[in-house]
C-alpha cells in the first residue's frame, strides 16, 4: 500500500469497528420493525486455568465511548459502498445513538465465571450494535489487569513496574494497558504516554545500548549518574558482579552521585542478587537497592522471593504485557431477555443464565467475603452488596458512577484482602469461593 | 477518572509512546554531544516452540510513522512537567526528526531466529528514540501474521475468515491485525473498519441473538434469508441437525432465497458437519456449503480435515486474534555498531551479531530456497537475494519500496511454496532449513 497509513481510529470511525453481522442483523431488525427492549449480558464461562479470579476493567472507558457512538457521514458513505445496506437503513443509522442503560461492575472488581461484568438494556437495534466494540474494549483491560494483579501479589509489597510497552499488541493496548496496571496496583511504568495519560508514576533506568555506546562501562556509569543523581545503573552488560564492583568504585569516588539502585537483567537473578547484595553491603552501600528484570512472571518472582533473593523491586514486561499464560478470556455478550421474556441458547454442557441480573457479594461478621449470588435484577438478596451499578442511563453517562473509576486501585486492594486465601493463590487450580444463583434465577433457570 | 477518556493516540502524541529511558538516555547523549552514527538491528533470538518461521509484518506501517515522528508543543509541555529534562534538551527535541535510514524485509517475508527484520542507521540520538515504538508496531503485526498463516496452511486451500475482532487486544490490534491477516492469506474478515481500511473482503453471517429474538428458528431463518438472499444461516442455536432440517425445509418452500451456506458454531464439528452434509445431499442441496467456527485453531482445523470433515470454510477468532499459543516474540532492538565500530553485548548462551547486516536467501536450480545467509552489509553473497531493502533514506520514505507492501500477500504465497516441506509443518519442532553466517560476519563474530 502506497497510500498514507492512518495511525488511529477517530471518533467518526469508531462505530465501524464492529463485526459485519451486527450491521446486517440490525438492518434486519429495522426491516422487521423489531425495536423491543433487549438485555445483553457480558460474562465469561470459564476462568483460564491459571486464574482464580479476573479483575473487571475497562467498563468505564467502554461506557464513555459507547454513550457517544455515532455513524458520521464518512462512515455512512463507506457502508453505502459495501452495497449491503438500503438507503432507508443508512438514514436511520445516521441518526442512531445509544439511548439505553448500561449497568456494570465498578472497575477493579474481582469477578468469577458466569457473573455479569456488564449488562446493556436497550432496544435490540441499539444493544446488538454495541456487542463487538464493548467486548474488544473490556477484554483487553480485564485480561491485562488480571495478569498484573498476580505480579503485584507475587511481589509481596515490593514495587512492580511495567516495562512492557514494546511487546504489547499495538498502540491502544500499550496506552490503555497502563490504566489496567494502575488499577491492579503496579507502582509505575516506563511507558511515557501511558503513564502521563493514566496517572501512573514514570520509571526508567538505562539500556545496554547506552553502556555499549561508551568506551567502557565505568565511563557510562559515571556519565549517566552525573546526569541523573540518584539513578539506577544497569550492571549486567558484560559481567554482572564486575558491574556491581564498578558501581561501588564510582560511589566511593563520587558519593554525591547517590546511585539509588542497580538493575540485573540477565543470568541467574537469585544468585546474582545475593552476590550483588553481599558486595554492596561489604562496601557499606546498604542503601543501594536491587531491581530485577528479564522476562519475569509471577511464578518466577514468587520463587525468587521464596528462595530469599534480596530483590527490592521488579521490572516486568513481556509476560505481563500480553498476559502470556492467558492472553484471552472466553468473554460472551449474550441476549438474555427480549420484549420482557427470558431468552437463552441451549448449549449442552454450558450454563446460560436468562434475564437481566444483579450480582451480590456477601460479607460475613468479620467483613470477609462469604460468597457471591447471581440473582435476577428484581430479586433482592439480603446481606449482599449489589455490585452492578448504573453507568449509563437513557444514553447519558452517570457522572457519579463514572467518578468511582478513580477508586479502582483502592477497590482492588480492599477487595483482595476480604477474599479467602485460596482466591489469592498463584498456582493453578480453582478456589472454593462460593458463587450461587439467587432463588428466583435458580427457579427460572431450572424451568428451561 | 471523571475526565473524558481520549480514544486513541494522535500524531502529536505518538512520540511520547516510548519508554522513559529512551528519553533520558537521549538527553544524556545530547549532553555528552554523542551524535555519531549508530546501527540498531531488530531481530528475535528464538522462535516460539509452535512456530517454524515468523512472517515479518508491520515494517512499512512503522516506517511511515517513524519518518514523520515529531515532538509537538503539547508533547514538549508534558515532558517539561516531568521535571526530568533541561530546557535546552527540550528545545532540541522540539526540532528533532528522524534523518536516518531504515532497511527492512518486505512485509510478508518468512524469517528465522537471529535474522534482521529491520535495521536503523542514524545518529544514536535519533536511532535510540525509535526503539520502543518500532518494536511495538512490528511486534503485533508479525505475531498476528505468523499465527494467521498457520491457519491458512491448515485449511489446505479452503477459505479462512477472521471473526476475532472482539477478542483482540484493543482497537489498534483489531484494525491493524487485518493488515497482517491480508498478508497471511486470509479470505476475509468480519471486522468492518479493518476490512475497509486494509482492503480485505467483509464477511458475516448471523448471531444466536438474532435467532433468539425471534419466536422460533424457522421465522428467523426465513426473515434473514429474505433480507439477504444467498446468505449463511447459523444452525446450532437449539439443535444443529434440527436446524439443518429447517434450512432444507425453507429451501424447498422458497428456493429463490438461495441459501449459500450453513454455519456450525458448537458441538462436535466433525460429526455435525458429516451429519449436516448427509442431510443436505439427500435433499439435493449439494450446493449449500458448510462453514465451521467455535474457538478453532490450526491444530483443530488440521485434525478435522484429516478426519474427512466436509467443511468448506472456517471462521476463526479467539485463538488467532491473540495468537494464543505464542502471543509474543522475543523481539530485540540492539545496538550493533557505533561510530563505525562493532558493538556487542556479551551474554552467555546468547548470540549477538555485531555490525550492520544484510540477509540473503539462496535459491537452488529448481527455484527452491536452499538456505539463508546472515552477512555483513558490505560483504556480497553470491546466489542469494538481498532481502533487506531501503524503506527510509535520509529520513524520507522510499515510495518504490513502500509500494512493494502491496505485494505482501503474493510474496507469502510464493515464498511458502519455495521452502522445504518441514518449514511448513504445523507440529512443534524445528525445521532443518539452514541459516548460516556469511564469512565476514563469521570471522568478526568469532573475534569477540
Amino acid at each position: 500500500m502506497n497510500e498514507p497509513i492512518p495511525l488511529q481510529v477517530d471518533d467518526t470511525e469508531l462505530a465501524l469497528l464492529t463485526d459485519l453481522y451486527q450491521l446486517t442483523m440490525t438492518q434486519a431488525y429495522w426491516k422487521e420493525d423489531m425495536h423491543a427492549p433487549a438485555t445483553f449480558s457480558l460474562f465469561f464461562r470459564r476462568l483460564p486455568p491459571t486464574r482464580r479470579f479476573m479483575l473487571a476493567c475497562g467498563q468505564q472507558h467502554a461506557a464513555a465511548l459507547l454513550s457517544r457512538l455515532r455513524f458520521g457521514d464518512e462512515a455512512i458513505k463507506r457502508l453505502a459502498g459495501t452495497e449491503l445496506f438500503e438507503d432507508g437503513f443508512l438514514d436511520w443509522l445516521a441518526d442512531w445513538r445509544f439511548e439505553g442503560d448500561i449497568h456494570a461492575l465498578p472497575e477493579g472488581t474481582p469477578v468469577f465465571a458466569n457473573e455479569p461484568l456488564l449488562e446493556v438494556d436497550a432496544p435490540i437495534s441499539q444493544a446488538q450494535l454495541l456487542e463487538s466494540l464493548v467486548m474488544n474494549l473490556v477484554q483487553v483491560e480485564t485480561v491485562l489487569a488480571s495478569k498484573a494483579v498476580r505480579l503485584v501479589m507475587a511481589a509481596r509489597g515490593r514495587p512492580v513496574v511495567d516495562f512492557g510497552m514494546r511487546r504489547m499488541h499495538g498502540v491502544d493496548a500499550a496506552v490503555r494497558g497502563v490504566r489496567a496496571y494502575r488499577t491492579a496496583g503496579l507502582a509505575g511504568t516506563s511507558n511515557v504516554l501511558g503513564g502521563l495519560r493514566h496517572d501512573l508514576a514514570l520509571n526508567g533506568t538505562m539500556a545496554h545500548s547506552y553502556i555499549l555506546a561508551h568506551d567502557d562501562e565505568d565511563d557510562a556509569f559515571r556519565a549517566f549518574a552525573r546526569h541523573y543523581p540518584g539513578t539506577t545503573l544497569l550492571v549486567d552488560t558484560h559481567d554482572t558482579l564486575d558491574g556491581v564492583r564498578k558501581v561501588i568504585d564510582l560511589m566511593h569516588k563520587a558519593p554525591e552521585l547517590g546511585v539509588k539502585a542497580i538493575r540485573l537483567d540477565s543470568g541467574d537473578l537469585g544468585e546474582l542478587a545475593k552476590g550483588a547484595r553481599a558486595l554492596l553491603d561489604e562496601a557499606g552501600l546498604e542503601e543501594i537497592t536491587i531491581v530485577a528484570s528479564s522476562g519475569l512472571d509471577e511464578v518466577q518472582i514468587d520463587a525468587l522471593l521464596e528462595d530469599g533473593a534480596p530483590i527490592d523491586a521488579f521490572g516486568v514486561g513481556t509476560q505481563m504485557g500480553v498476559s502470556a499464560d492467558a492472553p484471552v478470556i472466553d468473554l460472551s455478550y449474550k441476549l438474555v431477555e427480549y420484549a420482557g421474556e427470558p431468552r437463552v441458547k441451549h448449549s449442552p454442557g454450558k450454563i446460560n443464565l436468562p434475564c437481566r441480573k444483579q450480582l451480590y457479594r456477601r460479607l460475613d461478621d468479620q467483613g470477609q467475603y462469604a460468597g457471591d449470588v447471581i440473582a435476577l435484577r428484581d430479586e433482592s438478596i439480603e446481606d449482599g452488596e449489589a455490585l452492578l451499578r448504573p453507568l449509563v442511563q437513557a444514553g447519558q453517562l452517570n457522572d457519579d458512577e463514572m467518578a468511582r473509576a478513580s477508586e479502582a486501585r483502592e477497590r482492588v486492594a480492599d477487595a483482595l484482602a476480604r477474599f479467602p486465601d485460596d482466591v489469592r493463590h498463584l498456582e493453578e487450580g480453582e478456589s472454593d469461593y462460593p458463587v450461587e444463583l439467587g432463588p428466583g434465577l435458580e427457579r427460572l433457570q431450572s424451568s428451561f
